[in-house]
């Protein structure tokens, strides 16, 4: 017997039916004598509309009523699915994030939990009822309801199964776990069975949208045993665990890519002590959250600053450095929005050498220009022209034997 | 200066473009330097929309998850609409429920308020902000969501406007007030400036379904001014008040029809005290609601019982009857759906002789036979063959005086 979160998105219950699927494989959990907790996201496109009406009557709509508006969908979700289960001679009632309860700050539209209250629902799945509860929700200290932002409902199952004690957090979603690249492009990307909070960070940060990020960070922080699967195939997924659980470690878990970014270049900064702040402040001022970082050598007294923005900040980025440009003396800002960042990750080479030179000379055999390079402990990050993201990604695959 | 509940049904909030006008109309009360609380309905087809899903998912749901799901409707009009009004520069807020709190009985689906916690919102509008409630629910003693039943955002209008001491409880809906009969049927008919409250329930409960029958009897029980108007034009509408505030009362008020209920009669039931309660016990203990009743005088120790039920709830009186006919040892069931009941309503014909005379006066100078007929106060009430609706309704309403 164990006690299993369940947590299904909001292609998993778009519809009736795919409800009337998801109340079966959740007593399927409970037929096996398991004790079940269940969250919910609202049915697709639900969100989306909800937030479009709020955006069309104000485009800086109060995130308040915002978190009112928005939250309904999961609870609409919750109700569904405790009366599908019902039908299936299943016990089962809905939780909106107030009843709970899931306090959370007062940051509204992105709020973060603080504490759930467990102990009422421990004791109801005891004796055999599901709880189902609606993601993506809380309650602020405000009395007022509170969203966790887009995709907050992995974020929530993570806290109710920390909460709760539970031995393992399932996240159905529509893919079926988690792939050493974008199977799209690499055919013989493989499905891993297992996958460290770190790897699974480095991948979600840069393109491998499968979980929310905050609640793979969280899953680490509390030790909670993930597992992403689908919600349509009944087949194990990936599950994303502490270090000490994956055994034999590969060096290289995967490879992961974003066309997201931008890369603007500071050109003849003088070169005096305190100019990276200059230039890095300001932008952080602004709340502009800055990825990669390179700077030149100097010469003649001066030297480029190269790093990279997510595209949607890239103007603004542009525009503070503009306001700036006076009083720090640079000659000019080159960018170029058509590139993109390509990583590969691995808890496996902190303790193997040679991982950056294996990726260095494989795009160099291809005749692929490496514009920037970062690197952390478990992850080399490189910034190749766009056009080259699918030869580097695989070519890169085959180079550190990831194929199938 | 006054303080003004403001209530909008369905259509006057089903899209943005409406919510913006309620909006306007809203913020243009508040300019008069008047203190508003709103109460909202859902967009229309948004509760049609839930409920069908919560049948579809389980024709026997659980009324609690059914409330849980319903209620979300509501909630997303009072968060749009508290937005809109923050757009006109208007300070508001939006209120669930549970947050005032509105607290009900335990009777989820159809929920009784007990009190509301006014004293916040009061604080609050004095300080020139507008609450936002949504409608058509409460919490429960368990804590969780319940609804009023279909048409609950009016009880919910009503019961805020006596919980704030408001002056005045607008029920903005589709129609611009209460007509003394259907302007589809007799296009003279003419709009009343005041009702009594007395006279609106009885025109409610045969027809005119202007407003939630509960909300006019909690009305009445707490002297609340309610206003019936249209959100689509700006006129006054109908003042629905007590006796006392309609000086020049017409005798007839209004011409009522209700093609809604069915005829049943109990042929050759045996004439002994406790037979009527035989009948219409069973009838009771199904909860089945049972209108107008006429027992024949008695012949040959045997007499006929005729009485309406609505015609939803026909088969299933005949089914309870089929079942007790041993027991009370009648002949048998004669039953017409094909009837309609037109009621004359007025208190004035508390001190005036002579109405039910002019009804089946004018009723039989046009060769409509009357099948059944029942009395009260302020109203008399026949049954006659639906196909004499029109014909009696228009009769009636030249009869009476009420022509425009």
């Amino acid at each position: 017997m164990a006690r299993i979160v369940m947590k299904f998105g909001g292609t998993s219950v778009a519809d009736l039916d795919r409800i009337r699927n998801v109340a079966k494989r959740v007593k399927a959990e409970v037929d096996k004598g398991n004790e079940v907790a269940v969250v919910v996201s609202a049915m697709s496109g639900t969100t989306n509309q909800l937030v479009a009406w709020c955006q069309q009557l104000s485009p800086l709509f109060d995130a308040r009523e915002y978190d009112a508006v928005v939250a309904t969908g999961e609870q609409v979700t919750a109700g569904l699915l405790a009366i599908a289960l019902q039908e299936l001679g299943q016990e089962a009632r809905s939780w909106q994030g107030w009843q709970i309860a899931v306090e959370t700050d007062g940051a509204h539209g992105k709020a973060r939990i603080q504490s759930i209250e467990g102990e009422e629902l421990i004791s109801r799945m005891k004796q055999g009822q599901v709880p189902v509860v609606a993601g993506f929700q809380g309650i602020g200290p405000d009395n007022r309801v509170t969203t966790l932002g887009r995709g907050g409902s992995d974020t929530s199952a993570v806290a109710l199964a920390a909460a709760l004690k539970a031995d393992q957090c399932d996240i159905y979603t529509d893919v079926d776990g988690v792939y050493t690249t974008d199977p799209r492009i690499v055919p013989g990307a493989r499905k891993l069975n297992k996958i460290t909070y770190e790897e699974m960070l480095e991948l979600a940060s840069v393109g491998a949208k499968v979980l929310q990020t905050r609640s793979v960070e969280l899953a680490m922080k509390e030790h909670v045993r993930v597992q992403v699967l689908s919600s349509f195939a009944d087949i194990p997924g990936t599950l994303v665990v502490d270090e000490e659980e994956v055994v034999e470690q590969e060096i290289v878990a995967g490879i992961a890519y974003s066309r997201d970014e931008a890369k603007v270049t500071v050109r003849r900064v003088p070169d005096r002590p305190g100019i990276a702040a200059a230039v890095f402040v300001p932008l952080a001022d602004a709340g502009i959250n800055v990825d990669m970082i390179v700077q030149n050598v100097s010469a003649d007294g001066t030297t480029d600053v190269t790093f990279t923005v997510g595209k949607t900040d890239f103007l603004r980025a542009k525009a503070v450095l503009d306001g700036v440009q006076k009083e720090i003396g640079f000659a000019e800002i080159v960018s170029d929005q058509n590139v993109a960042k390509i990583s590969v990750v691995g808890v496996g080479m902190r303790s193997h050498a040679g991982v950056a030179g294996t990726m260095f000379k494989t795009l160099a055999d291809r005749g692929i220009n490496i514009q920037v390079i970062s690197t952390s402990e478990i992850k080399v990050s490189v910034l190749v022209a766009a056009e080259y993201t699918e030869l580097a990604v695989r070519a890169l695959h085959t180079a550190y034997k990831l194929d199938a």
